[in-house]
C-alpha cells in the first residue's frame, strides 16, 4: 500500500531510531534535557530567532505563538483556509479569548490590500484591534502553495509601519525553503513568531518548535505547562528532530519532484504543484478514494469533489510512478 | 450641540420615563417580572420566534445567541466588519471556544458563493465545522446597509440544505424593516436566532432581546446568569422597551430621511444612504471631527480618513438641516 | 402572601420610581451618564476607595473584581460557601483561568491559621500562587453572619506581609455595617476590591458597584464591555441606587429586628441571627416550604432539611409577626 | 550527585531505550499506531476500565478526565493540596469553566463527612452543582500518603447514592498498589476516570494514560487534539511505557524501603513514610537545600521551612544510604 494521505505518516528510519535510543536526556520541566535544549537553540539559530521551545504538536506551537502576540480582546488575521482556523478546534479563542478574521484567497496567498483593509488599528478599548497577521508557508489546505518572499517582505514592511506582529505557521517551511532556495533566515526575518514542524516532511515521529523573542518563548514555556505540554525526558524525541535536520531537509526536493510526477500522470499541469501536495478535482471524492485504495494507493478526500495526496520520505520515486499510474487509471 | 456620534445616545422621552416609573415589576431571576416576560413574548411574536430573553446589551444578546448555535470547536462565518468580530472583544471565543472566519464585502452584503466556498461541512472531529453563519442587518460598520430579503432567503435555503444555522444580528433590524417594508416576521423566518436592540434607534435607555427556539432561549437564560446578566426588577427597563415598540418603530423613517438630507448637504448621493448612517470619506478624520464639534455638530472618526454620523430620535429635521449646513461648511 | 425567599425581591417604592423617572442620563459607554458617574464616585467615597463601576449584577461585580486581582494561572481562596464559588456558575475560571480553593467554616467565618496554611506563595511559574483571598460579609449562605472587624484587620495585616490581595464580596456589607456600627470606610480599608449590591436590602431594582483602585476599575470597565455589561442610559438605574443610599441603609436595622422576631417565634435563639437571614433546620425542607406557602408565607429550601428566610424592605413588622406565627404553626 | 528532587528525573534504561528503538509505530492521529493502541488497552485492562488514551503529561490527563466528568458551571471537590488545584495552572477552569472547592486534610486523606457537607446537589440551574470528587493516591504534596481502600470504597458508595462521579489522580497509583498490595483493579473500581503516569516512578521518559468509559475517552481524544496533545508516531514513547509496566512496578518496593531508610537517618519515624516521598521540617529550607547540594545530594524546598525528597529508579540502596548520611550531617 502506498500511503499518500499525509506527510505526517512517515515512520522513523533506522538511523533516526538509533539517534533516539542513544540520546542524552534530562528532565525538561526542570530545563535539564540537553538534547531538547540544543535542538531549540539550533532551530532558533537556523531562522535567526532568539529562542525556541519544543512542543508535542504543531497545533500547540501555533497556539503558544499566537498567545504570545495577541492579547485577549485583540485579533489575528489569516487566510481563510489557514490551519489555525481550520484545524485547531477553537483553541485560540478558548485559551486566549482572541478573535480571528480571514481573507479569502483560493491559493492561500497574501493579499496585501485586503489585509490592509481588514487591519483594525487601535480605536479605543471597545474595538478589537489587530495585533497580528498569521501567514502559512507552505499553505497546507491551499495545496502546498508557497508564499513569495517579496510578498512576505512587503507584509513585514507594512506591519512595521502600523505596529502589527506577524506569525509564520511554518509547519512546512522546509518545503518552501527547498522549493525556492530562500534561506531559512530570510523567513525568520519576516516573522515575530514561528511554528516549525519536525514530524511532517522531515520525518521525526513527534514534535514542533515554536520560535520568537526570548520573552515570547519564556511566556510560551509557562503556557505550554498549562496546556499539558511540559514533557520530561523529551530529548528522546528531540534527538529524532536533530537527526531530521541533519538528513532530511534537502531531500524534500525528491518529494516535490514525486508530487509533480504524480500530478502529471493525473493530467494536472506539474507547474501548478509547487511542493509535495497535489489537489485533484474529481467527480466524486469518496469514490476516487475508495477505488484508489482498492488498487493500493491511499489518498484523502478534502471535500465532496476534491481529493488530496502528499508525497513524503516514505514514498520512493518508484512508489510515485506506481501511484501516478494507478490514479490515472482510477480517474480515467 | 447636535450629537450624531451614535443612535445609542438617545435619551428616554417623558412618556417613556412615565412608563418606566409605573411599570409592574418582580424578580426576573425567579422568572417573576411580568413586564419583562411580556416584552420577551411580544418581541418573539413580532419575529415569529418561539421565545425571547432580555439582556443588558446587544453584545450579550449576540454572545448568548451564538453560544446556542455554535459548540466549542465549531465556527461561525460572518462579514469582516460584523459587530460580533469587530466590537465584542473576543467574547465569543473566550466564552464558548469557537472560531470565526469572515468574508469581505465593503458594503457588508452577503456573498453567497463565497460563503458556500468558506463553508466547512463535517469532515471528522479534528476539523472545525461551520455551525452557523451570522448576518447583520442593517450592517453598522458598513454604513447602515440593508441586506435584501431575497439574499437572506437564498442563504436560508442553502443553509437548510447543508444543515447550517443562521444568526441574525438585528441590532438595527427595525431600520431595515422601515427602510424596505419587509415584515419583521420575514426576517425572523430566515434566522435560527436573532438579537434585536431596544436602545439604539428605538430610544430605550438599556436593553436587547435575544430570540430563538424555546430550547435555545432556555440555554441562553442559564448562560446569561453566568455572564452576570441576570437582573432583578428589570421590568423597569422592559417597560421602556414596550414603550419604544409602541411609539418608535415607524418614525425611524424620519431618521432615514434626515440622514439622506445630511448626506446630500455633504455632497453624497442620498440614494447611497439606505438608513440612518452616513459615512463620509474625508482628507483627515480627526480634523473634520474637531471642526464640526467647534461648530456644534458631533460626529465620529471610524478610520484615519473616514467619519460616520447617525441620525436618531433626538435629532429633529431642523437639527438635520443645521448639521448638514455645518458639515458642508466644514468639508468645503 | 409574605415573601421571605430573598431580599432581592424588593420592589422600588414610589419615591425611588420618581427618582428614576427624573434622572439625568447620558450614554455611559461614552462615559457620559452623569447619574451613574456620580453614583460610582459616591459609593467609592463611602468606602474610601479610588473608583467605582456600576454593573448589572453582583455576580458581574465579583467577576470583574477578582479578574483585576488574580491573573490566569493564579488562585483565590475563599470560604467553602462563598457566593463566588457557589452561585456564579464557573464564571471566574472560565473568564480568567483562575483556580479557587476553599476553607470550611460552617458559619462562614475567617479562619486565619487555615488561610495561612492554604496560602501558596510564589514557588516558581509552575505552581499556582495565591493572589487573593475573598471574604464575604455578611456571608449569605452561612446565614447572614458578620465577619468581625478585628478578624478582617488581622487578615489584612497578614495579607500585607505576604503580598496577597483581598476581595470583599460586600453584597450585604450594608447589613454588616448596620448590625455592628462599623464604618463603611473601615470595611473599605481592609479590601483591595469590593463588590457592593444596591438591589438586595437597599431595595434598588438592579445594580451593584465594584470598587477598587483607579487602575483596577479601568481594567474592570473594559472587561465589563467584554462580558456584555456596558449599558447605555443606565442613569435610570443609578438614580434608584442613589435613592437607596439616601433612604434605605439605616432602616436595615428593622429587617434585622424582624428576622430575630421570626427566629424567636420559630424557637431559634434570636442572638444567633446577626442580620436579616434566618436558617432553620427542619425535618423536611420541601414539606415545610409547601406548608408555609399554603398559609401565606414563602420561604426557600437550601438543603434537604434546611430552609432559609430573609427579611427586607417589603416586609413590615406586622408581616414579620404574622410570618413568625405561621411558621411556628407549621413547625409545630 | 544523588538527585532526589523528584521521581520524574529518571532516565530511560538501556532496555527501555531498546524497546523504543524497535517499536512498531504509525500515525496515532489517524488511530494507526499499534504500540500506543496496545498500551492504552493494556493499562485500561489493568484497572478494569473500558478505554485509555495516551497523553504527553499527567496534567493533560487530569484535565481531560475532569472535563469528561464536569460540565461548565459545575464543580469538582478535592483536597486542598491536590495536584489538580496546586500545579495545573488554572487549566481546569480555563478550558472547561468549572469551579473547584477543597477540603483541608494535612495528610491529604479523604474526610468523608466534610466531603458530604461540601457536596452540592442539584439545586436549580443557578447554583454550582458538584459533579465529581477528585482523589489523589498517593497524594504527592501531602508526602506520598496512601488513601486506604476502605475510605475510597466508602466514598464510592456514597457517591453512587448521590449521583456524583469520582476522578482518581493516580499519577503514583503504582506506589499505592505496591505499598498496600491492593489490586490495581480495586482502585479502578472506585473511579469513573483515572489518570496514571508512566514517567514518574515507572521510569518512562514521557507519558500518562487517562482511563474511563469508552464514551469519556472518545471525548478526551477530541479534547486532546484541541489542547495540542495529538501526537503522531507516539508508539516510540508508548514502547517505553510498555517496558515500564513489564519491569518497573514491583521494584517500587525498593524505592519505598530507600525512602524509609533516608527518613530514619534524618531522625524521622520511618513508619510515617508510606511510599517514596519524605518530607522534612527544617529551620531553613533554602539553607538545607544548599548545604545538601554542596555535599552531593539534591533535594527540593516545598515551603520556607519544609524540604522534600523522593526516591526512584535511579537511586540505588547505596545512594540512599549515602544520601541519608549526608542529610543527617546537614541537619545536625
Amino acid at each position: 500500500m502506498i500511503d499518500l494521505r499525509s506527510d505526517t505518516l512517515t515512520k522513523p528510519s533506522p538511523g533516526m531510531r538509533q539517534a533516539m535510543a542513544s540520546a542524552e536526556v534530562g528532565d525538561d520541566v526542570y530545563g535539564e534535557d540537553p538534547t531538547v535544549t540544543a535542538l531549540e537553540a539550533r532551530v532558533a539559530a537556523m531562522f535567526g530567532k532568539e529562542a525556541g521551545l519544543f512542543t508535542p504538536t504543531g497545533s500547540m506551537a501555533n497556539v503558544l505563538a499566537v498567545a504570545a502576540l495577541v492579547s485577549p480582546g485583540q485579533e489575528i488575521l489569516c487566510e481563510s483556509r489557514a490551519h489555525i482556523v481550520r484545524a485547531e478546534l477553537g483553541a485560540h479563542g478558548a485559551f486566549t479569548g482572541i478573535t480571528s478574521r480571514t481573507w479569502v484567497e483560493p491559493d492561500g496567498q497574501l493579499d496585501l490590500p485586503t489585509i490592509q483593509d481588514l487591519y483594525a488599528p487601535d480605536m479605543g478599548t471597545y474595538f478589537v484591534r489587530t495585533a497580528a497577521v498569521s501567514v502559512e508557508n507552505t499553505h497546507n489546505f491551499a495545496g502546498g502553495t508557497v508564499l513569495p518572499l517579496d510578498d512576505l517582505r512587503a507584509l513585514r514592511t507594512w506591519a512595521d509601519e502600523v505596529g502589527c506582529a506577524i506569525h509564520l505557521d511554518g509547519a512546512r517551511i522546509w518545503n518552501a525553503h527547498v522549493a525556492t532556495g530562500t534561506a531559512l533566515s530570510e523567513y525568520g526575518a519576516i516573522a515575530d513568531t514561528m511554528a516549525v514542524c519536525l514530524s511532517k516532511g522531515l520525518g521525526a515521529p513527534v514534535g514542533s518548535v515554536v520560535l520568537g523573542s526570548a520573552e515570547a518563548i519564556e511566556q510560551a514555556r509557562i503556557r505550554r505547562k498549562r496546556l499539558g505540554g511540559g514533557m520530561r525526558q523529551v530529548g528522546i524525541l528531540a534527538a529524532a528532530g536533530q537527526y531530521a535536520l541533519d538528513h532530511n531537509i534537502d531531500r524534500l526536493a525528491e518529494d516535490h519532484a514525486n508530487a509533480r510526477l504524480i500530478a502529471a500522470a493525473c493530467g494536472v499541469d506539474p507547474s501548478t504543484v509547487p511542493t509535495n501536495i497535489v489537489v485533484l478535482d474529481v467527480p466524486s471524492a469518496p469514490e476516487v478514494v475508495a477505488a484508489a485504495a482498492e488498487r493500493g494507493v491511499r489518498i484523502g478526500a478534502v471535500g465532496p469533489r476534491r481529493v488530496r495526496l502528499l508525497t513524503h520520505l516514505d514514498v520512493s520515486r518508484e512508489d510515485a510512478e506506481r501511484a501516478g499510474a494507478i490514479l490515472a487509471e482510477v480517474l480515467a
